[in-house]
């Protein structure tokens, strides 16, 4: 309560801007495994996350085991499988490879959940959106993904997956969705351009940056 | 591509711990307009945010007109009546005049959508969980945020608000889904600990950061 208001330079803005840009998508790991202070440090911050009505609803399942990585790793390959039937598009199957790669090697795997009905936060904001809940854990997911990059760790996101069956074999409290599946470690290449973009999949868009007025 | 990968050091990870810790859900704005330049700056910076198969779904609406914050206004107050029924908290009703202040007062008033089926990215990645297109405005709204801190201007997320007149209001393209509305200023004070925490509604606790072994 007593600290003052810190201010934040020009140099720490731009670091800053360089971290946005540097912040990847990665898929590629060496397969070190990450201290684990640094872990213990990551997911502190992390929850320095915004959260609506500050019910800090996101909750942290570490996927360690080799039985449960592979059973996680064929889900995400059954679920690949179905969304490739329609095409065969050459890019998407290499795409899914290192997809996969990444979960072969990533040294940390971090399955994220959001209480549904949280009682913490009494409920506010949400009764028009309740899936403001939800939001508030991928703004935990964004806090961990910045702050790791800072610490060079790189992060990916996996969510080609079906949520039901992550739900079961992890063997959540019941209440818990699933958000997101993250795979962390040090990156094995630094890119500054996104992995998509490389691989020909998809640009940024200038178009996106799009603004109505009203 | 050729610049060099950065190096994120010691002072860099302490200042955006810092950041990360006086982030707020700002209320109280003072009402001196913010420069262009730096609404653009903040707005490019948003756009660095990750997305689902890169397809940068958000898109923003910019409320100027005061006959529309006026109609934003009242559908806020219209949920917040709704939601007050069932109690008549005296914290919850200083809560409510809190918000209210904020639209009231604050010099930019920004609503996001996400574009629910974007042709960018080529679907890549939201087969199983389409939420992730919504979450990826999300993680565009936490990056204007954390940027927008960094550049001494506050943000607040309103969240009480039924969807579906915001969309009707701004005659938004089809297909946009509303996600959020942020009021964005300088802050008329800065504080570390979040509003809720001080007026004692919820206080932050460490018991959320939950980790389960698997």
């Amino acid at each position: 309560m007593a600290s003052a208001a810190p201010v934040f330079d020009p140099d720490f803005q731009a670091m800053l801007e360089t971290l946005l840009r540097w912040r990847r998508d990665v898929r590629r790991f060496r397969t070190d495994p990450l201290p684990e202070e640094l872990i213990d440090r990551l997911l502190d911050l992390a929850c320095l996350a915004p959260s609506v009505g500050n019910s800090q609803p996101w909750r942290f399942v570490r996927v360690d085991t080799p039985a449960l990585r592979a059973a996680i790793r064929a889900e995400v390959l059954k679920a690949n499988e179905a969304a490739a039937t329609a095409q065969a598009d050459p890019r998407r199957a290499a795409y899914r490879a290192l997809k996969l790669e990444g979960l072969d090697k990533a040294p940390l795997q971090l399955a994220v959940f959001a209480v549904t009905d949280p009682e913490q936060g009494h409920g506010l904001g949400r009764r028009t959106m309740p899936e403001t809940v939800a939001y508030s854990a991928v703004l935990a997911i964004h806090t961990l993904w910045l702050a790791a990059r800072a610490h060079d760790v790189g992060l990916g996101w996996v969510s080609i997956l079906d949520p039901a069956p992550v739900v079961q074999l992890l063997d959540v409290p019941a209440g818990w969705g699933f958000i997101g599946y993250l795979c962390l470690g040090r990156a094995a290449d630094e890119q500054e351009v996104p992995e998509l973009e490389r691989q020909g999949w998809q640009d940024r868009r200038p178009d996106c940056r799009q603004v109505l007025r009203r």
